[in-house]
């Protein structure tokens, strides 16, 4: 498939064809705009190839099915169209960057008549990752700060389909980054669990094991699972389990994962430093050495370039 | 103020001025879009005329506060651009139809530079009310059902603030109308207590006495707030308060309230009769004549007029 | 042991001694019949033989220890006379036919006098399984909705104990049939999580997998051990955990289990098609005939073989 | 109206006419029975005059709404035979004694054919009251003893509906009576507030206030409100409002009431003394003097003259 | 009653009688110690005049009542030795300071012998208010924070005694000033509603009419009883209700109190400014005055004669 | 490290150096006093011999994380010390006795000026165990009583650090042995499940399963641990798991775990005989004999041979 669309802009899928970024918005009474009724995912490139962009799209399928949205193309045409986009957009960064893909798809415009179908709007997009403001992170560690606004739980709205609803995890974001601009957000669950932050799975390590919070819970991330799969592979005994803040406390170490995150140290919970307070801890570096293995590019080495010098 | 607009096309306000509606598209990366972070307000004419539009932006701005935006224009301003797009788009209707003005402020562009400011979206449009879809709900009384998904409580995200985030309702009209299409939702709380329906509030009559559900648990509708009034002005003990199945199916009349549907009658609620099983009762009645006098129109009249002949 | 008992006439075991069941009446101050205080089980025959009835029966002296009462029989005893009872009542059902055999164990008749011992009362009766009624769900699959009313947790009155207070359950039941007189309800725990239905467990399938909510919420059905076993026999993963209507909506195969039904396949669940939307799903379908060799007899022809021509 | 049933037996109205209650069985698959489907109400004579009766019928018509059970009979007619079901039994009572005159009305006998309709089965009956079993709590105050199970909370299964659903009431008892004999339970809400015994409301005295918890969570006894009406005639300032173990152990007084205790002083709740210790206190003492008034008989003292000498 | 205790050291009431401060230590196996079993009071001083006495030592024995501590003391003892310790030490501060005056009574030491009685601790001291370090409070507003630590329910320890039970308070306090050192924490509750900060109460000023959390969900401060009787009586309407973070960050004004703060106006909320963001807001303002009325005193200017210059 | 301290006095580690135990008092303002705000940890002798001491100290240094205090001293110095008190005083029992060595760490006295830092309070003493007021238990078994006070969640204070804030147990306490002086109390959790005693872990055993309550919930006893180590060792199947009273009620035996009781057979749960009613069981009395071995000391007769004569 050839797309004859002008190479220097940025191009989009949008309801069926590849159009140039700059030519497209969402109707005003879009429900994904209205609503937020419309789920996402989001795909990383590592040096211009996608990693896992089937698990995403599986991921986002079951966000559909559980919002009982029909996008109007299967799995392999979402998959095959979010290549375009990426291969069409990747050449269009600077050297040595690297982007999301993200599909978002709404349940359409707001039907005025009576039994009207709505349409679903599709959109396949793709932006920069942002390394320069996120490379101390990789230094540093991460700050953590738990706001007083708990997580949805999933009776309310299954954390585990990813839609256009965030406004709980921005609520816990304002809290904490008005009070301190540099700490990242994870929010408690009702039970005083650890669930997530605003796209971030949270980990934590403590005698050697590997732990993370349960799966129904949080949006079970793609890299969640990836660096589960990789502690076992390394040996380290791993739990899907109940985590609270004496288990942050009383840590040795911890980390936050995320699509474009990888894995990424916690350095403070609270203003408690983490184990010996020097990041990253030695499981945390066994298990970034081992996903960039795997993704086939030093990651933090890409962050770490950014560095302000 | 006056405006070139072209006389035939719908405008809104978008951004600091007045444009015909199709030349308006919401950026694909606007946090109202992809997070519906984002707030609103609606406001029904009456024959032309705005009803309590000052009243409807007090709100608007206390949501705004909420989650801590900056609109950029102050309340004066919000009205008098809602009236403008008003008296632009309220000639270009049917005879006898009237429209919601809704406005609608987001976060705005989600920004890729550290610590770049972000500038709100501000939108003002306006939309028919289906009077057709509804007219045979004023005559048989609508059917409310309790969906098994609960309302979100206000710790994780204030009902009290009319945001972009409705998954959570849709949520339940999505289980409910799946299993009867004409049914409404009304959403539980975790407590077993009514809420709310998607855009309105439910009212319980018994032994003359007049309730609803707290505040706190709600978006405290205009109209619900109108009705409050009108009912003690008729000298009925009203109460907000804890109401719960027991109270509804024990209820001698109940009705919902909405900004559009002014006061409709409930028939049955999961199935149950309510009352004596006509509709309305002797006091939804009573608060049907008084809010037409109040509006300066008969808005029960407005509705039966389009009951298929 | 052989009784007199006219041959005609169906018998039950009441208080000791076997009699007619049309001769059998329970006291009206019993405190079965005035607070539910007793506590039940049935097992099922295939063929006349009943299946499990010591494993029924051991769950029932569990039941009577939760509430504290003393049947004055021993499981033995138990089981020999509800062995009495089959053995006298199923010959008089028309042929091909199968019933429950049933326990019942009140506290007795309220006590007037202070310090007065209750006498328990015990009851076995058998009555026909309705074959008729339910033909049609083995061809089409249940409808399973989730009523707004949740089951009761454990620490109010355990699911666990099978006693004669179902008002819970009947509360969920009269929700959802007076909506839709075909659907079955399943209660929603106040997690969010699936339980059970009137008497009977839920199972879901997803890649492979099959699932059913924890012990500790549900009755724990004898079929659904059954079924537990009869998977892992076949080599499929099964596992007791959390199941919420994400998970419901996105599973590949649903299926409730009963002691009556045995395995039976879900078509919808909140009017959702579960998986591809045909009944049952190949997992499912493996199950049911698992079932049925261990029973001795294909249950599901015997339901069919009641549809309507 | 006449019966001409002996006058030495006792009798109860069952399914449409009056009959010696020796006579009388529910049918071993009525609902009642098999899962407590079935509502009750209870009044108390004095002096063979029964109290309130017309409110205690209406209470039973909204717990039959709530259930959804047609009994066939209106108010009218069941006040009618529940004076008919006293005005023959309570000449049969020895001197001085009064009695319970209770309606029970079940969904009926469990129909096995599809679509049949179940027919309720409707009782009245009378019983004495067991006055010397109870003198002495007039003496001495009643032990109060909350134990550890909690009330089930109304989105279960609402507590204002009086029904043959006991267990959880029943399961406080066993608790409490299995480690103090005389102690009476009152049941504590999840929130730990203080609710309802098995059939009785409480109240605290402090400062001179006569609380009592929130109609929604306990049976609303129309003794409980005849109380707050008195307490309020004597200008005793009165309050619906949650009560925990921290008023309880502060209160100045305490006590309960009922249909037959009417009301009745508390001495201990947990083994520590209510205020000074000595029973009843001044206003709960003013209480009962008002009560007797109403009733038209000193209740305590009939009571009284039940201890053991 | 006279003491011949050395003028120049500061005393303690200890057990019985007065001695120096510097000899007394509490023995390492009291209960008030190992298990923080042991109650207190605290009032202050307004130039050497104690406030409210009398209610401070009322609240003091019903918290010892729920703890079912006997002091072996009466009310008026306490008093009176609350007096002979103020009337001692007052004089001993410099000039223009003022103190507490703190009662703590624990349940005595650990007995070790089966069924020995405990002997309580009493204990009356007193120390200096920190006017210094509070003085920008006054100036700038405080800043409150909401750590993620939820207040502990009534229904697990009661927040209306005051026990030396701190921990809950202190976790919220660490989380809030290692984060923020200058921020003080105000906990929410479970369902996501204000409580209070340790030894402080929170109020909501909206639209005029002055609001506070309920009374059992704190402890119920002296000195909020105050203000609540002085906005009364200056024509404001109050109320003790729920109130929520929505409630805050769209209120014009907020304050706390407590018995040395008396009224101290907030600043900000999670960092985002209170009303228009000066303060003290003017009902503020009233109340400040009415309280230094009330008090004999200008308070206020006691703590900004104490601001850095 | 030799101590010149007067070999007929107890000591004590106070603050750096060792004391006589009766020249030591803790400040009157120490926050270990004033707010329980101080961490604890208990070993016991058997013979003389501390068991499991190095893992005690660093459960008392994860309690310390949780609070961050830090104590000043190392792991291995608080262990250096605790066998200094251990062996200076153990000799001062009389024969066959054993004793508790305690740790004691408070943030220290509470700071009047500000920024000031805490030093914080160390103290390590010892006592003698009850064994004559305990000696019954073994015999007879211990009488558990849930009371109506649930376990504070861990979302407020976490139960795995063993903290100076004992009231919540306390008051489980209070409710239970004044109602039945010989009970001990075990108190639920919020979702109705055992928790823990104070200062003991319980453990139900079912058809050979040994199974106690998830570590989240409780203090994680040492020898909690110690016996799910031996009972694996013994090759019975182990679980850490929710049990309710359904749980306790059904189960075949039962046994509370503390570091004094080591291991200690429950006869009755809330009145209730525990399976046939003598005490211990068969896998109890598995249990206390393995303990026993690896105590290398028959720790059973030790406290049998304090029974009565």
């Amino acid at each position: 498939m050839s797309t004859q669309l002008p190479a220097h802009d940025s191009i989009v899928f949008f309801n069926g064809s590849l159009m140039p970024e700059k030519d497209v918005g969402i109707p005003i009474r879009d429900r994904g705009f209205i609503y937020g009724d419309a789920v996402f995912d989001a795909t990383r490139t590592f040096g211009g190839r996608t990693f896992r962009l089937k698990e995403h799209i599986q991921r986002l399928y079951n966000s559909l099915r559980y919002l009982r949205i029909d996008p109007g193309l299967d799995p392999a045409e979402m998959e095959r169209w979010s290549l375009e986009v990426v291969n069409h957009n990747h050449p269009l960064l600077p050297p040595g960057q690297d982007m999301w893909v993200m599909q978002r798809i709404s349940r359409g415009v707001e039907s005025s008549e009576p039994g009207a179908a709505e349409q679903p709007t599709v959109l396949i997009e793709s932006h920069a990752i942002p390394f320069a403001r996120r490379a101390t992170l990789y230094r540093d560690g991460i700050s953590v700060v738990t706001p007083s606004v708990p997580r949805i739980p999933p009776r309310f709205l299954s954390p585990r389909a990813k839609t256009h609803n965030y406004l709980n995890l921005i609520m816990g974001d304002l809290e904490v980054r008005d009070t301190d601009p540099n700490a990242w957000s994870v929010l408690l669950d009702e039970a005083g669990n650890l669930t997530e932050g605003r796209g971030s799975n949270i980990f934590l390590v403590k005698d050697g094991t590997v732990t993370t919070p349960r799966g129904q819970f949080v949006l079970e991330g793609i890299t969640r699972g990836v660096v589960l799969d990789l502690a076992a592979g390394l040996g380290l005994p791993v739990a899907e389990t109940d985590l609270d803040l004496y288990d942050a406390y009383t840590a040795d170490e911890a980390f936050l994962t995320s699509t474009s995150l990888c894995v990424c140290p916690i350095g403070k919970v609270n203003g408690a430093a983490i184990g010996q307070g020097t990041v990253p801890g030695p499981v945390t570096q066994q298990l970034m050495t081992a996903f960039s293995d795997l993704a086939g590019m030093d990651y933090v080495e890409q962050y770490l370039a950014h560095l302000p010098s």
